[in-house]
């Protein structure tokens, strides 16, 4: 493992074909889900709505590509689904390449001196109109400098309060579903992960977490422990990076099944509304994806794709 | 006039009766606002809603006071009222004062050598149930370190498409108002502190303004144009952001009495919610004021009573 600070510089062998064996593992796992979450849509029981409100048909993904523009290169597709279950959820795979701006060289490992990058991933965030079905997000990315590392992880943010615990079932679940991935794996360390995750996603104005946690790892390097580059490497943390998506493509699915045939009353929904403000405001303070995205001219519809649809502050 | 960069340190004298006559000010202009504002919502037409809904009743503010924590020292009042013409408005004053942490020190005038600072001063944020009444934003501050300044401004966002123009009654009302107390007062100059205005409230990663403008000054010193410091000078100065105050709380009345009769349809209420969606993004990505209250434990309940009561990403 490696952290940001001590990043070796070098790249594993035969790179453009583990690029290009990265990119497609994003968007098969992007094909999966939005396959499994159309399914979702049709098995979700009829619930009786506020005001005489009608559902939404059952949703289909509708997917929209897009190009960098302004001398950047590369794009993605967006792929956005509205419909009786899923009340937004986009899953996103992007490829992006070109070079950081100056503010942004000293930030990234090993961009300080030659400023070429070239990241590709796969970013989710599902919001349920059912007020017990939790909301979820899950980000997983290769990228490239003068150095190569992968990140992501997937976390849970139940929406009622009761169910916003660690001993709930389906905070046990989560947990347990991306353990398996991380034990598996001897790049992998969970509990540091874990704790990460934990600490990634608190809001600190308000001293509370988004949800109830998951997994986040970033900077996991192609070198041995001794700093030397090795291909093999790549290997075992591309097979990580692809057995925590297998794993979040399994469970989630499983927690929804769990939840949505629970009804609910007016006064869930508003809590419901009232937590996803919460998500509103770390994405836009805190969140690194969101915030360096915006301000290095990504695409503005996918990235703001993660706001809730309907929020309330009241 | 004076710019961040060549503030010039120093306090006018009698420091102490001035920063009281400034927090005094502040909390009368706060008096009035929230007692014209209460009497509108008495005025307000009824409307009917959709879905069955009802009104609320005639809202009334409710006064909290506050008190920071953690060493830091001041406090404040929240005056937030939720009712039938007002969805929701905050009207808040504080006077906090202490030490800037290491990492604002350099970022704020006369700070870098003694990090002590007072600041007091009033904002104000409406969000009117009725698409056709625009949203406003008013903010006037006092503020002192081994410099002394003051800074604020007002600006309107009209929150339907047609309406959101610099050709429409309610705009050009709203920069005729703004124009007169800086044609007043030889300290202020209109067509810098709009231009200012258009460059601050703007969402660069839609590349588009929040609303249709007003005002916004700042680092507006206590010294002559030879840079000697002048207790004449704080006079004109505190005059000047008096006129703001007193502009504004009479123009935003006449604004939202020329609209608050129109009904509208859910199409606009949708169009509404959408636009309050950047009122969002531009408070926590951009507003210096927010984002610098939220990391300097400032009181989240009145920082973030801006956020719009209910709000659509679709």
């Amino acid at each position: 493992m490696s952290s940001r600070n001590n990043l070796p510089k070098g790249l594993p062998d035969n790179i453009e074909e583990k690029k290009q064996k990265a990119e497609s593992w994003f968007q098969s796992l992007r094909d999966q889900i939005c396959a499994s979450y159309e399914t979702l849509e049709e098995c979700y029981p009829e619930h009786p709505l506020e005001n005489g409100q009608k559902h939404m048909e059952t949703g289909k993904f509708i997917r929209t590509p897009w190009q960098k523009s302004e001398g950047r290169e590369g794009g993605g597709v967006m792929s956005i689904m509205k419909g009786r279950l899923f009340e937004k959820v986009g899953v996103h795979c992007s490829t992006v390449y070109g070079e950081f701006s100056p503010e942004f060289r000293n930030q990234i490992p090993g961009a300080s001196e030659d400023p070429r990058y070239w990241a590709s991933g796969i970013s989710l965030i599902a919001h349920p109109v059912n007020p017990h079905v939790p909301t979820v997000h899950m980000n997983t990315r290769m990228v490239v400098t003068t150095s190569q590392w992968f990140g992501g992880g997937a976390d849970l943010t139940p929406l009622l309060a009761d169910r916003r615990q660690q001993s709930d079932a389906d905070a046990i679940a989560f947990h347990k579903a991306m353990q398996i991935p991380c034990d598996a794996h001897d790049v992998a360390d969970y509990d540091k992960y874990k704790a990460w995750c934990d600490d990634y996603f608190h809001l600190k104005h308000r001293n509370e977490p988004r949800g109830i946690g998951g997994i986040f790892y970033d900077y996991l390097h192609s070198a041995d422990e001794g700093g030397n580059l090795n291909s093999n490497e790549w290997d075992k943390n591309f097979a990580f990076t692809q057995d925590v998506g297998r794993a979040f493509k399994d469970i989630y699915p499983k927690i929804v099944e769990a939840n949505f045939a629970k009804p609910w009353t007016a006064e869930e929904r508003h809590a419901q509304l009232v937590q996803r403000g919460r998500y509103v405001e770390f994405n836009l303070l805190y969140d690194r994806g969101t915030i360096f995205g915006l301000k290095t001219g990504g695409n503005v519809a996918s990235i703001l794709s993660s706001m809730p649809p309907e929020v309330r502050w009241p």
